[in-house]
């Protein structure tokens, strides 16, 4: 079994020109990256927003494989011309773009074999050995191909599959967080902030983020650990601070 | 005057563990390309999320600053101790990180002598050289250091500055699409799609994005290109397509 104390870390990759022309409104970053580190104790380091080029595609994959644990894209594993994610991650692979045999049988069960036509069979090519990963919404796979999951970019779908991940992914130390809104402005509190974060430096990262609720101005401080413990200490000092200044705090 | 011939290109550099973490859902990104797009004919071809940390953001300035005409950063501008992105990009350009005269100036202004105290200062450090972009809603502005824009995360405030960053940015060819909202399934078409983009290869975009709409499952097909007339061609092509298929189309 492997000690869960090391920090596992991954990217995600989204593959779309629809994204990054800003018509589609990105979903799957911020619901990946909490179940990554709920489920799993992984933590997202990095996301990149690319569009349907094969060698931008092959480049990409090939920088975040090598500087992270595992690359999650989403995007361009369907039956249309732009769907080039498998095939692209063949070649960043050097592996061979072919037909996965149980994915093909998956397919041709599905659609029965008079509606298996050429753009349903292209969801089962992928790269050579990838291993599937089952979709209970609309039957075609995503693939894991050595530390890269390939999945689709539609949400709803997405997120029917993503527990079925699980098994193909060493699981990390989880990262616990902590959150105290109050009535306040940033600068307000900056100062001390900053001496908190600095007595507690390695163990702790505290984030500061303005927010605008019912016409009034808050600000939420967020801080993250993985342990527990070291999160209690320090919103002891928080709490601290938060009395000395005389700050309401909003209970959501 | 530049002719306005050339495509431009941009990147987008979210910085904030926030998004990362998957604690707050990204606006940015959509906003930004959109309003680049129709504004200043500027296309955003690549996207990256990152953390709060010196080190990462001062590399992935050099890296896109490089291989973009421009490069917008979000996020961390604030007074708080986690915003660190005029320092870094001072360290990125290897030039000082210090007051901005008029950035002070504005700022002393707008809270008055007695509280414009450290925090609130530091939104006047900047790297040395960089031109201001104004900030109707909060005055806090942001800023820009030879091709790179710097503007807060919060996007009400984002929204409400953008304007003033045009005058700084050389435009480009505006990029024109039209949506076809069809009642069929991607592998219908995907042959016939395939063509298509094929025959209009270097001139014209076509996606093709299912979507589900009052449980009904649909297909938008987006032509994106720098001209309408090519535009207006391939769109020929494809009513054609839907009239062969007898497609029904949904109007919005």
């Amino acid at each position: 079994m492997v000690k869960k104390t090391k920090k596992i870390k991954a990217a995600i990759l989204i593959i779309g020109n629809e994204i990054l022309s800003g018509r589609t409104q990105d979903k799957n970053v911020s619901f990946i990256s909490n179940w990554l580190n709920l489920k799993c104790g992984i933590s997202v380091e990095e996301v990149r927003i690319i569009p349907d080029k094969e060698k931008i595609i092959v480049t990409n994959i090939i920088q975040l494989r090598r500087k992270f644990n595992y690359v999650f894209t989403t995007g361009g594993i369907g039956p249309t011309h732009d769907d080039i994610t498998a095939q692209s991650i063949s070649k960043a692979f050097k592996v061979k773009y072919e037909y996965h045999k149980e994915a093909y049988a998956i397919l041709e069960k599905y659609y029965g074999k008079k509606k298996f036509n050429d753009g349903r069979k292209k969801m089962a090519k992928m790269p050579k050995g990838a291993k599937l990963i089952y979709n209970p919404s609309s039957a075609a796979p995503g693939f894991m191909t050595k530390n890269v999951i390939s999945l689709p970019g539609v949400p709803s779908i997405l997120n029917s599959m993503i527990d079925n991940c699980s098994k193909y992914l060493v699981k990390g130390l989880k990262t616990y967080s902590k959150t105290l809104n109050l009535y306040t402005v940033e600068s307000n509190i900056s100062k001390q902030l900053g001496l908190i974060q600095k007595k507690y430096k390695k163990s702790i990262d505290i984030g500061s983020y303005p927010f605008f609720r019912l016409g009034k101005i808050g600000v939420a401080i967020v801080t993250r650990s993985n342990s527990i413990k070291k999160l209690e200490i320090v919103n002891k000092d928080l709490t601290n601070l938060v009395k000395l200044k005389k700050i309401k705090i909003l209970k959501i």
